[in-house]
């Protein structure tokens, strides 16, 4: 199988080093940017992709919605198989390549996009079929846990934390979609549309972690809590589903002791319980080593993950939970206030009575729309 | 696709329900012991699933080595596919039974076999197509790890943990094989063969808890560990592999979060980095939605996970550990003894230089063959 990749960046550069050590795989072209362009198994036009016959996978390693999103329509449409790595794109085009990779009987696998190394879609896509999954939640970001879990145990500031991920390479030079939430919103949203073949908007409930101060930290940790960063999603009663991403407070779970950058994501089968998987989130051959299963599951006749008939979607996020929030003493009126944690310097800490995620999510876009600051999490 | 079951306990049961509830799946004759014959669809007699041509797919799930083994053959021989939860038996005859299924292009699958819910072999058996899976360790027998959660936060005696266990139906009335470590050895045993097409032998380097005591975990608790019942296999820089049980002291592992009965599995890939899966590794419907996967695997074209040629071998358990080990104070001169932690009516406790997990287990036999007790455990 000859294998062409687009995108030379650190997971580009780790499958191309993979599939040449790779029994039963062979490397063909590999798209780069003109002023990229360094080696002779390089080009700079999808085109020689495309028009080369002894091609049969393209694996897009190159981040962002478009030119992506256009290069891999094109892929299929040429009658090769497609693997990729980015999650924005399949949030945006993944239900319109999986149709079209479906009627050319051809593959389309996307593993690397959620989890990293971990491989969540592709036992989500096993279990549901023999399962009724009732929820998924998990820890999908790397970045955002390495600073929350520095923020935890060194006692550093967020800004500290923030500059140590980056020296160490665990953030981008512009983690705004780590840290907003948003990255991890992408992979659940992925996970709901293999699991549930119902794909969330992208304009849902989504809180990240860039008001957490190291005061916060303190009076959490004094509680014998931590935070961590979750994702979730899953059925609703009514057949809906629901999908968001906020902070949680956790004081005995399994997400507790999960250290620097690693990732945990979990579902419950009606029949299995809890299953939950461990490991490398992110990083250059765990992300490669996704595309690679992706790759020999294509081989061995696995050819997609999204389910026929996937479709864009609402979600309701209804389910009631109680929140530890922190905000100015004139905004904790708007709040059932059930036990006051700390006051300090016209701010106060408290533990909300349990209300809906859309409330509690509406309420701090409320505060925040009026130039003032919040933090808030879920109370395991 | 029409299945009948072999055996009608608790796994059975739990899989002849979910069979009826699936869709696609038709159930077929069930194998009882004459005396448990009660109902319209069970069967005394082999020969009616064998010779029942409408039956395409039969699960065993009556434990023990004979009649199942026999009764397995026969049902490859008869060109049905075969799914099993029987580790036992599939130690002993999985190898033959593998390549039966071969020749008639029929499948064996036996993904509850080991880890029961978590799906431990089955991404084994994906992990090692396009990765190098470095080593195998984990938490592989539910019952011994809830009476060492027991013990470790109760502080109950062993023989008190044992009998919550068998309260809570989490020990079976004879528990020898889950307390001397057996059970987990066969689950990696399994890990190993589906991994490394090499099957380690049964006569190996395996030590459970039955001599672990309230005043060893009071010990150990003191210097800020927890023990756990790991299970390791793994590759020799030559090619040969490891594989051995023994307690472990862990300090921060991931095991440390595995409390009462839930099982823990991981690899460890050249690329994917570790991976960790944690779940139900027994119970009715969590082992029963295992035996469903598999045949939902069947059903796409999965038909086996035991690679071919893989063959019987002996193990090299020649990695050297630091121990913990508590015995009469006269046996301690046998060590080379690092650190004492404590010395009490006789017996001592202590911390040993790095020593072979074989020259380990050795002196512990040597021990036992003079009539006095030792307990030890690996440290993290």
């Amino acid at each position: 199988m000859k294998i062409a990749v687009l995108g030379y960046g650190t997971v580009g550069k780790g499958v191309y080093e993979m599939i040449m050590r790779t029994e039963g795989l062979e490397t063909g072209p590999v798209l780069v940017l003109p002023a990229e362009c360094t080696e002779d198994f390089m080009v700079t036009d999808i085109r020689y992709i495309l028009e080369d016959g002894s091609v049969d996978l393209v694996v897009e390693a190159m981040g962002g919605v478009e030119p992506a999103g256009s290069f891999c329509r094109d892929v299929l449409l040429a009658g090769k198989h497609l693997v990729t790595s980015n999650k924005a794109m399949v949030a945006e085009y993944g239900i319109e390549l999986a149709e079209i990779a479906r009627k050319r009987e051809k593959g389309f696998l996307f593993s690397a996009a959620c989890g990293g190394g971990v491989p969540y879609l592709h036992n989500l896509s096993i279990a549901k079929e023999s399962d009724r999954i009732l929820s998924l939640s998990g820890i999908l970001n790397g970045t955002t846990n390495f600073i929350l879990d520095a923020m935890q145990e060194n006692g550093s500031s967020f800004e500290e934390a923030l500059a140590e991920a980056k020296a160490l390479g665990y953030a981008e030079a512009d983690p705004s979609a780590d840290l907003s939430g948003m990255d991890s919103f992408r992979k659940i949203l992925l996970a709901c549309a293999v699991t549930y073949g119902k794909q969330p908007c992208l304009a849902a409930d989504v809180e990240g972690i860039c008001d957490l101060t190291a005061d916060d930290v303190e009076v959490i940790k004094e509680r014998g809590a931590a935070v961590r960063l979750i994702a979730s999603g899953g059925l609703n009663d009514d057949g809906s589903i629901y999908a968001f991403v906020e902070p949680k407070l956790i004081f005995k779970g399994m997400e507790r002791s999960v250290r620097r950058n690693f990732n945990c994501a979990s579902y419950k089968g009606e029949n299995s319980g809890l299953i939950t998987l461990f490991g490398q989130g992110a990083g250059r051959y765990p992300t490669a080593s996704a595309v690679l299963r992706d790759i020999t599951g294509i081989a061995e006749g696995k050819l997609g993950m999204m389910p026929e008939g996937c479709e864009k979607t609402g979600e309701i996020n209804g389910s009631v939970q109680n929140y530890f929030v922190r905000c100015m003493s004139e905004d904790s009126n708007g709040f059932h206030v059930k036990e006051v944690w700390k006051k300090h310097n016209g701010t106060v800490s408290f533990i909300t009575d349990a209300q809906t995620v859309e409330e509690m999510h509406k309420k701090a876009e409320q505060i925040r729309k009026e130039g003032r600051r919040i933090f808030f999490a879920a109370v395991e």
